[in-house]
């Protein structure tokens, strides 16, 4: 701890999410946490009607309304201060993480175009969410272009670029709607716009900048490349996009009086530049050293994880100089479906009798099958499954996979499917962490955070398939434990946030310990997962595409 | 019709299934059925424990009392003339069918070994039902054997003999109980052994003697190939299997005295020989012609076809000459699984809120789920499954491969898979019918018999997926109406079977027509199937065999 802490110094971390904001109030000395509030958006996600005009929105889109996000600031923030019992006085900083990639469309002032009369009717006037998927055309074209120019950033992000990153979104915006793309002075990153609403200053986080805005070597995509794009686009970077970058844990300003107002806060306390939701978690998880692997996992997989090299990983979602902790390379990685499978399967494929006994035992049907699986030696249903239901984001990068199971019987019974389920989620972490093995930037942790590590069965499943001993964080609140501890640095208390990490990270080690029978048995079925996987993703079969056109074809007839 | 008929005259056709016997009366002339009447056996299959000494009996294992058989005489026969409203004089002749292969061990005059005080406790002793597969070992000996010694039979067979058949049940017999071996002066097919009880005469059809009893070219397999199994096992085809022939549709014999006061029909009406539930099915559907295959559509689906060529088809069950009409060749081919895996998918995979729906409508979870896939295009689900649940029969006859589903996302609906499922043993259908025209056994018509003819949605997707017209048999009690005919046959009523099937089958000719688009769309689908078939099934994945080796050795660990 730094000399000028006191053990009265609080600071608070908001968590932006998806559907709702989250601010904590966590002790400077300690990481304690003393109080928390949330606020759900006004307006949720907007993917069905746009307010006001009532107009349907096409497939893929989704939207939000900045003013929800000053909302949290305005209640979640006074609730949480009120919650925790301390005295305003005693925070000395504030920080935020956010979704991303998600994009304002503002004026240079950083006022969002929705919020002007003349485009208060315009769906491009809206922020686009992170799953805003219909920049994926856009995405394609970026894609095949880099590709066939050989850019020297497509192979940071496993090359591919994602539809949901700025650039994408970006283009999008230019072609359906030229005049808002006009009148867009500035494209900025919902990370950094609410960080410019607490502090005055625009300053793009070292984190987005790269994972979703290109920068890569202390540049963009060039103008020439966009220009190729479309000659339109050619001016994207250096008019709408291009501004001082921030490290993570920097202090991007002090709070105006106008956010001072809404928050209850001191004005004039430190504001930490913006984060993004999966990777402050890892300081909050206090993995801040190579070699540490945090999985965020909850309805889908966020893996994150520091390297004192540059490497090239294939397939994996981005490398980022300071992407995570100042001065390492930041490593990203992902899986599209993993919470979200086991409730896809609960909801479509368990019978009554299922939900009948759960309910009679006072459980979930997820505890219930959890308890089944439980009960069965590694192997004994018999099952090999693909984890892809919702598509591969890491190794492959492709969206267009789909999910399998071999090996049903007429006596296969759910509870043996849900187990295979939680296997191949655990099998595709595995192929993550043996991919960055391979490339030379080895993996030595694996530390979990998010709602799925209450299920003990899935944190023993992932110890034994991975051979890799598991952590657990020690926060149900990782995210904004995380971006209070960056809320802490940039506020002076700790020189950095691996200090920051040390005093106010909270983890457990070691909590899972592969069992050695266990991991010798699943290595025969990882193999077995290995080659399923080869066959069905790396074009041994490519019946999946075809599938999917088959199935594109068929509804369209 | 022949000259000797009268609008009086009916005859009696048994159909003897796995839980109880029906019996079916049949008018001559035009094979309206007048009455019928069901009996279950009082045992039922034996497969816990032993009756009367309460032995537990091992896995695999299913054993059926003969006095039941007798019971189905007893009662069944004499009902079915009374709700027919005939007079008893009127019947001219009766006809059996029995599952097979089902083994009886007799004395020499027939009587069943655990009839007798000294073997009523001798698990032995019993019925060996078809379905009995605890000899699977010895039928893996019998295979290998025959395949190193290049046995000229063994290709009639595709290649293989079932653990079901006479010779694997009759091994076990001799090696596990050498006393009851010993005893068992005739090793009997309860098909003929019924035959003998109402005729007297112990006569072999020509049907299961061929299928099941490896008869070929007018012999057995040879004492040097019995020998080489087991020295003690040489004499088992002179000594308690050879038997004179009966074709199919000859007269076995006269209903005895005794036979007649059991069923209330005249002494010394015509018995007819021996048949098999699937392979009587075909008169009763008039597909009494080369190229006309039936279906027989229910828990698993039987394939029967006349051939007027002697190939051997991959894959098949078996080929026998007269084994279904004589004269002509008879194929045979199967899928183990089709209503069974529609059954194991409703019970196990389809949630509250479908059987709550289903409820409501006052439908069956089948046809709730039926109705939801009717609306779908073809392909339209995104889905490909294999359809070996309860492994595969025919073509690749290999009871160790299991299902596979491709294709699920997190928008898979359960009648997405079901759909899935009913396809994928279409495309099994067609994996037959391309085998049998590739073998040079061209396949023109399929006519449907069975319980699943019901489903509407099913039958045409059979058509689309096979491009072939499917006609429809007319009767709900298919075998018992062929037997009937081969009764009428065996009282000289008619010339043949075939003129026998003329008069008195039924068979609605082209009820669904394939759609020539959905045809054409099943044909991109089916492609996919054939690909996964292969590698999965024929060797390029074993992983199939070594998920079953590993669940096996799981459970035992």
């Amino acid at each position: 701890m730094v000399s000028d802490n006191n053990d009265d110094a609080v600071v608070v971390g908001v968590d932006y999410g998806t559907l709702s904001g989250r601010a904590v109030v966590v002790r400077v000395s300690d990481g304690a946490e003393l109080g928390s509030a949330v606020h759900a958006y006004t307006h949720g996600v907007v993917d069905r009607e746009l307010p006001g005009t009532g107009e349907r929105l096409p497939p893929d889109w989704a939207l939000q309304v900045p003013s929800d996000y000053i909302d949290v600031l305005k209640t979640a923030v006074p609730q949480a201060v009120a919650e925790a019992g301390v005295d305003p006085a005693n925070v000395i900083g504030i920080a935020t993480d956010f979704t991303a990639c998600t994009m304002v469309p503002t004026r240079a002032d950083g006022t969002p175009l929705n919020e002007l009369p003349q485009f208060a009717g315009r769906k491009h006037a809206y922020v686009k969410l992170w799953k805003h998927h219909a920049a994926q055309p856009h995405a394609d074209r970026i894609n095949t272009l880099a590709a066939e120019r050989g850019e020297s950033w497509l192979p940071r992000y496993g090359g591919l670029i994602s539809s949901e990153w700025e650039f994408a979104k970006g283009l999008q915006l230019l072609e359906e709607d030229p005049e808002v793309y006009a009148a867009t002075e500035r494209w900025v990153e919902a990370a950094d716009w609410i960080v410019w609403q607490l502090s005055g200053s625009y300053v793009r986080n070292a984190c987005t900048a790269g994972y979703k805005g290109i920068r890569q070597d202390g540049g963009y995509p060039s103008r020439e490349f966009l220009a190729a794009l479309n000659p339109e686009f050619a001016g994207f970077v250096e008019d709408k996009l291009d501004q001082p970058i921030g490290q993570l844990g920097d202090r991007a300003g002090g709070l105006t009086a106008q956010a001072a107002q809404w928050t209850g806060l001191p004005e004039g306390i430190a504001v930490a530049v913006g984060n993004v939701d999966a990777h402050v978690t890892a300081p909050a998880a206090q993995a801040v050293e190579p070699g540490q692997m945090v999985a965020i996992m909850g309805t889908s997989t966020c893996h994150v994880m520091n390297g004192d090299v540059l490497r090239e990983v294939p397939g994996m979602c981005g490398v980022v100089d300071g992407g995570i902790i100042a001065g390492l390379q930041g490593y990203e990685a992902g899986q599209s479906g993993v919470g979200d499978v086991f409730g896809w399967f609960v909801d479509t494929s368990v019978p009554a009798s299922y939900a009948a006994e759960a309910a009679q035992r006072g459980q979930s049907v997820h505890d219930y099958l959890t308890e089944l699986a439980a009960a069965q030696q590694v192997g004994e249903h018999g099952l090999i499954a693909l984890d892809w239901q919702s598509g591969n984001r890491s190794v492959l990068v492709d969206h267009e996979l789909s999910g399998v199971v071999v090996g049903q019987t007429l006596a296969t019974k759910p509870e043996d499917v849900y187990r295979a389920l939680i296997e191949a989620t655990a099998f595709g972490t595995r192929t993550i962490i043996d991919t960055f093995n391979a490339s030379g930037v080895e993996v030595t942790e694996l530390i979990i955070a998010g709602g799925l590590l209450k299920n003990r069965l899935i944190m023993q499943i992932y110890a034994d398939v991975t051979g890799l001993p598991l952590s657990v964080i020690g926060s149900e609140q990782g995210p904004a434990l995380g971006s209070a501890i960056h809320a802490a640095v940039a506020a002076g208390a700790y020189p950095d946030v691996r200090a920051g990490a040390a005093a106010m990270g909270n983890v457990e080690r070691g909590v899972y310990q592969p069992d050695p029978d266990n991991a010798k048995a699943y290595d025969a079925l990882y193999a077995e997962y290995v080659t399923l996987h080869d066959y069905f993703g790396r074009g041994g079969n490519d019946v999946m595409h075809r599938l999917r056109a088959i199935k594109r074809a068929a509804v369209t007839r």
